[in-house]
């Protein structure tokens, strides 16, 4: 669809890609680990989905949250699929932590606390071992 | 679980309750329609499900998602699973609308407008037809 980012671009560095979706990594200094999967065709809902394709993507989804929760060690996962600003259809996948800069509200939230800490470079670190967890947590569905 | 409130309490009015999840509307002002499915059982994350729990969750969760975007007309549905501040599984199924007080942003974001309009009054009226219809789209999946 014209002038939609997730139809014009892959909307992150891309890890993994599928038939149906793509899961992609996101660098954010606030959030390391943070991912995405990113439904490939433009659709705004999960009820506009059939059931199968609904099942397909929360498999992805679900698989990228247990590599995250495997790697990145995290206090909570955060699920949310929001689209208002881009309504076509993906799901963040974000780790959180106690002492991450908006814990315990959303990530949307007000900032509650300001500069990167030393644990979060640690994170940092780690997350650049998501990729192939991801793709071998995914491999191993099939 | 002690002080969990979604363990002592059932987290809103129940309008429909089953083996594994109950789903409760919530009376909030600002966000006429907003329904949580919360897990009966005190678990954190949805890969702490087995994978056909997690089908039944999801499946309740969409059903909520269908019957809310029949009623309610929504711009847009927001789904979020957080937890950060009561880690015991629960989704937020959440019409959103361009004049709500937060859109395009996250609910959890600063608000971006004051006062409920004479449209939120309407759609406090719609959303008294939420509970028979959400209980219908659910009867139906069997």
């Amino acid at each position: 669809m014209a002038n939609c980012v997730l139809c014009e671009d892959e909307g992150g560095i891309v890890i993994w890609s599928g038939d149906d979706c793509r899961v992609v990594q996101v660098v954010d200094p606030d959030l390391p680990g943070l991912c995405r999967v990113i439904w490939n065709r433009h659709v705004a809902e999960m009820t506009e989905l059939s059931y199968s394709e609904r099942e397909i993507f929360m498999t992805i989804v679900f698989a990228v949250e247990e590599a995250i929760r495997h790697v990145m060690q995290p206090t909570k996962i955060n699920l949310a699929s929001l689209g208002n600003q881009v309504p076509h259809l993906h799901w963040h996948i974000i780790p959180r932590y106690e002492d991450d800069p908006f814990f315990p509200e959303s990530i949307w939230s007000q900032r509650k606390r300001g500069e990167k800490n030393t644990l979060g470079i640690a994170r940092q670190q780690l997350a650049l071992k998501l990729p192939q967890i991801i793709r071998e947590t995914i491999a191993n569905l099939h």
